[in-house]
């Protein structure tokens, strides 16, 4: 059976997407942290990070620092994190995370944004991402 | 003022060293979260991981990918987690933290380990990644 990502992928289950390339796709997670939260997969379906093959695993890496990049210009914060956990989705995923304290990294503390909120926060980011990969 | 990284890199600061290379230096954290946590720093000292040059960032992870690997292979745990935060210490540092819940990522429960531990640990996660940077 499909992960819930690769049905964002596919466009089974709608997204805020955010950026797509041949090998990744990043969309805003629908359960953030803070404002700008946002998910970049792998589109091979594979649990952990390290079960990626090592060039598969550079694309995502670099697919997600042109993503934080385009973060970074749009939502103010002290800095973008980066985090791979994976122990509720076994599909490969990176979240960067606008943060300005310790407690926006543990995933307990939650914000609420209106579906409006997060489309404008999705296509802000689209926006910087494609600035930055037309570069 | 070097950053207390510089200064474990340097050997100014006792260090419990997991790997080296010509870029990146990992040691286990001091303070883990889990047994094998570890810190995977560049040798240059930058604060921000958005501010790194490509090269350096990829060079970063792919040694960072290298070390996970090696502490999977020597630490029981459901998967290694990557974390990229670096709110304490203004110079970039992938945590590498075995993971088995939620709590192990929070950064607020730790473990105490005693020295010899540390060590045992520490020499453990450097023998295996010796042996993976060798094949």
């Amino acid at each position: 059976m499909s992960s819930i990502f690769s049905k964002i992928i596919s466009g089974e289950v709608p997204s805020y997407k955010v950026a797509e390339d041949d090998h990744c796709f990043a969309f805003l997670d629908i359960n953030p942290n803070t404002e700008g939260h946002t998910l970049c997969v792998t589109k091979t379906e594979i649990d952990r990070f390290l079960d990626l093959r090592p060039n598969q695993y550079l694309k995502l890496m670099e697919f997600s620092f042109r993503v934080g990049q385009a973060i970074q210009k749009v939502i103010p914060c002290n800095r973008v994190g980066l985090s791979i956990i994976g122990l509720e989705v076994p599909h490969v995923h990176v979240h960067l995370i606008p943060l300005n304290s310790m407690s926006d990294v543990t995933f307990e503390k939650k914000v609420a944004l209106s579906s409006n909120q997060m489309h404008i926060t999705a296509d802000r980011i689209a926006k910087e991402y494609q600035k930055i990969t037309s570069k």
